[in-house]
This record gives C-alpha cells, structure tokens and sequence, in this order.
C-alpha cells in the first residue's frame, strides 16, 4: 500500500499535462518564442510538479508516517520521519 | 534575434531528457514506487527545469537587456529590465 | 507540549546568529557593499532560516502528527497532517 | 556608486523590520508558540528577504549591467553578467 492509490488517475492525469507542457516548451524553443515567454512557461511547469509533490507528500504522512506511529516501533517511526523530512528539504531546495 | 539560437539544440536535447523524467513519473506512479523516491525524481526534474530557465535567462540578460542597455532608449531600457526582474521574481517564488 | 522543547536552546542560538547575519546587512548596505556580496549574504540568511523551519517541521511530524495518529480520532489527524501539509506548501513557495 | 544608493533607506528600514521578525521569532520561541505559527512567521520573513533581494537585483541589473553593457569591453560584460546569473542562481536554489 503505497499511499497515493486513491488519486493515481488524478496523478496520472496531471502528469501527462505536464509532459505536454514539457512538449510545448520545446515548442517554443523551436519557434524562438520569446525568453521572458518561454521563462514564464517554466515557472508553471515548475509550480505544476511541485503540487503534485505535495499532494503525494500530504498522502505519504498521511498514510505511511501515521502507520508507522502508530505501529510502537520507535526505530521504524524515526525512519520514516528522517526520509520524509529530508524529502521535504530536498523540495525546498529545489 | 531571440538571444538562446547558439544553444538552441542544447536546450531542445535538455528538454527531450525532462520530457523523458516525466515520463518516467507516470511509470513510478503506476507502478506504486515508493513515495519519497517519486518525490526525489521530482526534485530532480524541478533542479533540471530551473537549470534551463537559469540558462535562458543568463542569455537573455547578455542579449536582449545588453542590447537594450546600448540603445540610448531609457525606455526601452526600463522595460527590458522590468520584465526582467519579474521574470526573476517568478523562478525564485515557484 | 510543542514538541521542540528539546532544542529550544539551539534554536534560540540560531535565531540569534540570523538576528545578527541581518543586522550585518544593514551595514552592508550602509557601507555601500557591493550589490552581488549582499545578495550572497542574504541567501546565506535565507538558508539558516530555511533550516531552522526544516527543523521544527521534523520535530512536529515526529511529535504532533504522530501523537495525533496515535490518537484514534481521524478528525485530529486529518486537522494536523492537513496544517502541516500547508506549512510545507508556503515554504516551498517562499 | 553602487546601484542601490537611492533607495538605502528603504532597504535599511526593510532590513530593520526584518531584524524585529527574527527577535519576534525567538520570543515565540521561547513562549513555546505551536509550531506551525512559527513556521508561517518564518515563511514571512524569508519572503521579506527575498523581496529585499530582488530589489538589489533589479537595482544591480539596471545600473551595474547597463553600465557594463555601454562599455564597450566585452570581458567586462562578461563578467558583471556570469557573477549576476549566479547570484540569481543562489536566490532560485535557496
């Protein structure tokens, strides 16, 4: 049980509107579309992944991290509380 | 003169490969990969993305502002230089 | 209970270098620093911040979230993972 | 003539009121404040910082890079450019 069930269309869905975005900023390379243009069209590709992440990190602490708290396995709890932080540090820095 | 034709072919291999990474999230997700390492991959397109947008961006500041900087036309100048900043603006917030 | 009770001290100690990276600079720019050393040092301030939050976000997962999932009550949980989620939505977006 | 000279106030009061949200963030400390309240000041002030930042940043541009572009030397060019990309790099990346 992986967590994110529930939304995997939802994420399969998004997904694939951000490939096609991926497509269309290969596009306007192409078409020598204006930088600032092109720029803007990043920083929405970039928004778009980075909700997907949350919604997967909301259901992985919601799912994953509440299990294991409530498993009474202290060493299992702080494993996984150590993997998500440094998950969430690495969407931060990123 | 749209200031990226010299690296344009990198741009569009760099691209190719991210339009790949995505791919390869919808396999992870429908495949139930773990969480935390789709959130990795994640950080990892956003890191490539940004590093695109960074490079546009450092061209778009050696050509179109540099060239606006040359005219005379303060105008010309300050808009430039505006859409510019908010670009700049919009990769730091997302 | 608030969960970073433990290292209260450490974080006072941080908070009080940040404290002092930002009156450092104000004299920057008071001594008319040049404009790439201060935007160098206020990244350094934003990333001591970012680890400070990036700590206590850790410390309440491990205590709020997970005494919360211990809880039985799946309202509490959703109310607290819920929080948290959008906790770490404004700073990845800060 | 650094670039920011005109505004010095305002980035002296900007950075000032910053000061105080970093004092404020060790009091909430230390009245042992729930967590995702500091969490949310703390988001605050780095969107502070960073607006701070890019006001230097688009100052920079507009008189540094100018300048640099009317000269005629394209070694200097380069430099005040590549030094300006990886300040923005920084700022992305933090």
């Amino acid at each position: 049980m992986r967590g994110y069930s529930i939304g995997k269309d939802d994420y399969q869905a998004r997904l694939r509107r951000i490939e096609g975005q991926v497509r269309g900023l290969q596009r306007m390379i192409d078409e020598d579309t204006y930088c600032i243009d092109v720029l803007t069209q990043i920083s929405a590709v970039t928004k778009a992944l980075q909700s997907v992440a949350l919604g997967l990190l909301d259901e992985h602490v919601r799912h994953c991290v509440a299990d294991a708290a409530r498993s009474d396995d202290p060493e299992r709890v702080d494993t996984v509380i150590t993997e998500a932080t440094k998950a969430i540090e690495r969407l931060v820095r990123s």
